[in-house]
């Protein structure tokens, strides 16, 4: 088990949810931790420090999808037949929306995620060990699936969970096509460089909220306006098995989903063994393990094969 | 002005909002009523029967455009000042989303209604004079525009309006880019031909909330997923001034807009002289003169330059 070690910053640069007005303030950290060689290549260490994520159409093969597919159908089944601590469902319907913490107690998602091709490029990127801090399955249903309002990750997972630097990065890996039409994910591309400090307070157990629907640590309208300008937006589309790793801060959301096709995707959150969270700095308590895991195991790369699991 | 001419159909072909279960029926109408040269060629008469829409990059010069926008900028400067009848605002921030029924008050919309460009193509379409049975501006802001679910207006206009038969087509002219950010209209092409019962009663005075997010007159989703299924789904991206028409009853719909880019268009709905509207099928009050034209005024096409007005 790794301790925590604090960082002693005495002003914190990445304060947020101020009762101010929403602005912009510089990145302190670094975006790539180690440029030494690994599996991305110059080229692609380059791309990712400039544009904050790096898509690959296919890091597994057609026959790992299918065998990991099959094996998600199972657990989604599986979570339908009991309320679960560790599902998100829509409210009215009570259709799944989100798998948390999947990683720890299911076997296949925890090899997949110390698989050497994902762990290593998450490894590259952030010069050290890496746990999990976060891991899910999430299904945006077809015909209903909701919007998701532009926000970075990193400032929630900073106030709410206590993460002091920006040494994190998320992997997303397709479960069904991301096309036009069903809500794909938006990233505006070198957003990542900057920190946008947001308005408002946290309300109380803002998760049970926000893993819905985002109102806090949301940036406003002008700031996204500019930002949006000068970086415009890409689209993350892609067709089953794609998977895309993306900066923490990268500013990121997505429009709903009104065609009859879902969309889902296994996400793994990446955080460096050097970077162990704090108290949250919004001053609440923390979320809950399985949302933000504050007692991490640090993960070792290994040679998987899917297809013998 | 047109008499209105009853149809004498003994069995209404498109009857709708039933108890039973949503299900499809054939269209007995046909999709180009004259087809006789004129405007479209042979090969675009042909796609507009198939598919049941056709898109034009640009029928206006950029300097027609230009004039045309900063119009309608006025127009939605002056409507902003006063609470119009014919406006729709945001019911939260009063921001402007529809203003109804320029093409009555406004002399540049009605010239714009009768342009031989636009109205040249509904005539050999609909093959008889036309007249508009509904115009408006729509404003989907940024940020917040809502997605649309799929549905048929010729569902709405027969159950509603009293529309009896298919003979009436939209014509959408792009006031802003249309991207894939931005909720572009999507449609599913050839599904003109069927024509969908739709399930549930109308609620009195549907239109005050149909026309923000319609429940009422819509497909179920396994009807929708088997539509999309067999023709798949097509959305309408152009720059501005590119100009789309499409069917009465083709199903359309679009996603929600967190872009910063709005997406406004120009809407008119052109019928047929010969297609008069009857009481509403529903069996409630007709909807007021402004969503719905009951006393009709036959359109005259004109050759117009935009840039002399």
């Amino acid at each position: 088990m790794i301790q925590s070690q604090p960082l002693h910053v005495d002003v914190d640069p990445y304060h947020s949810r101020v009762t101010g007005a929403s602005h912009i303030v510089e990145r302190v950290d670094p975006v790539i931790y180690k440029n030494n060689p690994g599996i991305l290549s110059p080229e692609q260490l380059s791309f990712y420090e400039k544009n904050g994520y790096l898509v690959f159409n296919s890091l597994f093969s057609s026959q790992e999808m299918k065998h990991i597919l099959s094996h998600v159908d199972e657990l989604k089944s599986d979570a339908g037949k009991q309320e679960l601590a560790y599902s998100v469902v829509e409210p009215h319907s009570r259709e799944l929306r989100s798998l948390f913490h999947t990683h720890d107690y299911d076997s296949l998602l925890k090899s997949l995620a110390c698989d050497q091709r994902i762990l290593g490029i998450v490894e590259q990127i952030i010069g050290s060990q890496a746990y999990i801090h976060q891991s899910r399955i999430n299904f945006k249903p077809g015909f209903k699936g909701r919007d998701f309002y532009w926000h970075s990750d990193f400032e929630t997972w900073h106030m709410e969970d206590g993460m002091p630097r920006m040494r994190a990065l998320s992997c997303s890996i397709a479960l069904t096509e991301n096309n036009e039409f069903n809500g794909p994910l938006m990233v505006i591309p070198a957003s990542h460089k900057k920190y946008v400090v947001c308005a408002g307070d946290t309300p109380r157990d803002n998760y049970k909220q926000s893993l819905r629907q985002q109102y806090t640590g949301v940036p406003d309208e002008a700031i996204l306006t500019n930002l949006i300008h000068e970086h415009g937006i890409i689209s993350s589309k892609g067709s089953i098995g794609s998977v895309t790793f993306f900066d923490c801060n990268l500013m990121h959301g997505s429009n709903s989903n009104i065609s009859p096709f879902p969309r889902s995707n296994i996400f793994f959150v990446y955080n460096s063994v050097e970077n162990m969270l704090q108290k949250p700095y919004c001053g609440l308590e923390a979320r809950p393990e399985y949302i933000a895991v504050r007692k991490p195991v640090p993960l070792t790369k290994r040679k998987i094969n899917f297809n013998d699991i």
